[in-house]
């Protein structure tokens, strides 16, 4: 049984919790919360939730603690700072920093001795995987990244944030023509515009002027002015009823060419359509969880990535099940 | 520079020889044949074809042998014989066999110090890979493969046995219905008829009896009879005219539920859509041929699969160019 910690009790540390239970080798320990532990219900029987404060107090019944927090400021001390004490798991996804996370994580995981693995769940995650999957096998070739159907936490919070805004969710949205010609092997060359569409679903404040907040959206720089945007204004009962989940999915896709002329055209596509983003991320971070412990039992230390780890260390079946039942 | 030998030059040795004009940290060494090596005329310059009687006496000269034959007969024994002397890749594809071969690779690679990756391609391979990554992170669910449309090389020679019978190519359907229902997250049960249809197109000896020939295609136990088959006479002229390429490709879908009470639900599906099946599989073997240099380097011996090893060992990329662009 390999004992796993949640630091952060949101919806990924929710989604953890779930993956736990759907695996038999796992189970939960404990749950970690900078709140008061009191007023945090955890769903497990039994499990205790713990005060961030007294972390190191369970240092020794804990194999795997994985991170739950955010990218944009909790993570970034997080997984330097434990990595000293635990094997630990994030998903930290802004692709720009993760070099700078790797250096600062490999350190103090290299220092403690433990194992730390980063950027786990799918973008980054088992997009990457196939990214260079399909790079190392079709060297002339271009890459495509498709998002959505699928809610952006980032752009319904910018939404949130204009006056007049009680409520917002944005929907980002691949075209599909643009899908269409890639997956064809056409290898257009797409402007972001061309990729995505955003739809916009707000719930106004009562008077507030909704052709001053539909014009803010849409030229929001960054978020929405380089993008085809829609903006429908729904009362908070619809936005409850019809937009309280949290799909998400997507496709990379690479097309390339082989032969001696590069005659013959090939197209390769992994794609996720997901009804819960945080929970198919948890079932990641599980899957890698295991395969931290298979990759500390060989003695390995330091910071790694999804690229670093053998696909069978992910999985409960042993070798021999492996090339019995799955190769 | 990787030095690569190709041991057998039919469709798919002759892919590998493209597939090492792609990647410039490769290049190729040698050629073996069974046959006369004069009567072997290569496409790369300079490359010397040699008998593989003759092979042991260049040993020292090549980093990587790529074993090209068929696994009927030619692996079984090939791969294990010169996993004495070379790190070797085969493409080894008799699902039910694996473990056997495997057995036998192991225990020659380890003696002779060397690496051995049996099974590299797409199913086996990167099918291979994307069942266990999928089985992994969805643990309750259900896994679903479909081949096609693409040429069946076996079901075309099984066509080309029967009396009467000129040339043949057969091609394996999906059934979009099934497809689409799996893509969905339905889950359905499906029969061998339900999954597959199977297209054949038949040249004729002139005055064959053709009804006689299309029963005996269709009723033919494994092959056609478990399936709906659909049998169309024409001239050798259009079979060389619209049916001489090897398309082949396919989907590996799983679809599993997530949550507390199972509520979620995702669909991860990988599809290949290839032009030419074995220049995309000799892809696969001169990706997997630079993991090999990596594990030896790393001091491993003996036989791997795809799922052992780390997806980062197919780049070209080092770790940070990886970190930094690709995750």
């Amino acid at each position: 049984m390999t004992k796993i910690a949640i630091l952060g009790y949101g919806n990924l540390g929710r989604g953890v919790e779930c993956a736990i239970k759907q695996n038999d080798d796992m189970e939960l320990a404990y749950v970690f919360t900078r709140r008061d532990p009191s007023s945090v219900k955890v769903l497990t029987d039994g499990v205790k939730v713990v005060s961030v404060n007294d972390i190191l107090d369970h240092k020794d019944e804990i194999d795997v603690l994985i991170l739950c927090g955010g990218s944009a400021t909790d993570l970034p001390k997080q997984t330097p700072e434990y990595a000293k004490y635990f094997n630990v798991i994030d998903s930290f996804d802004t692709h720009a920093k993760i070099p700078e996370h790797f250096a600062n994580v490999d350190k103090s995981a290299k220092e403690g001795n433990h194992i730390a693995l980063i950027s786990v769940g799918w973008d980054p995650g088992m997009f990457s995987l196939n990214r260079v999957y399909a790079n190392s096998i079709l060297s002339d070739g271009a890459d495509y990244t498709f998002w959505g159907r699928g809610v952006s936490q980032g752009h319904s919070d910018a939404i949130r944030r204009i006056d007049g805004v009680l409520d917002a969710r944005q929907y980002t949205c691949p075209v599909e023509s643009a899908v269409e010609s890639v997956r064809r092997g056409e290898q257009p060359e797409l402007t972001t515009r061309q990729k995505h569409t955003r739809e916009c679903y707000v719930v106004a404040a009562e008077g507030a002027d909704k052709a001053r907040i539909e014009k803010e959206i849409k030229e929001m720089p960054n978020y929405f002015a380089d993008y085809d945007t829609t903006v429908t204004f729904i009362s908070q009962e619809e936005l409850d009823k019809n937009h309280k989940g949290i799909p998400h999915g997507g496709s990379v896709i690479r097309s390339g060419k082989t032969g001696w002329n590069l005659e013959n055209n090939h197209v390769i596509e992994y794609s996720l359509k997901l009804d819960s983003n945080p929970e198919f991320t948890s079932s990641v971070l599980i899957a890698y969880a295991r395969a931290a412990m298979r990759m500390r039992a060989e003695g390995m230390t330091g910071c790694k990535t999804v690229l670093d780890v053998p696909p069978a260390f992910l999985s409960k079946l042993s070798g021999e099940e492996l090339r019995a039942h799955m190769l």
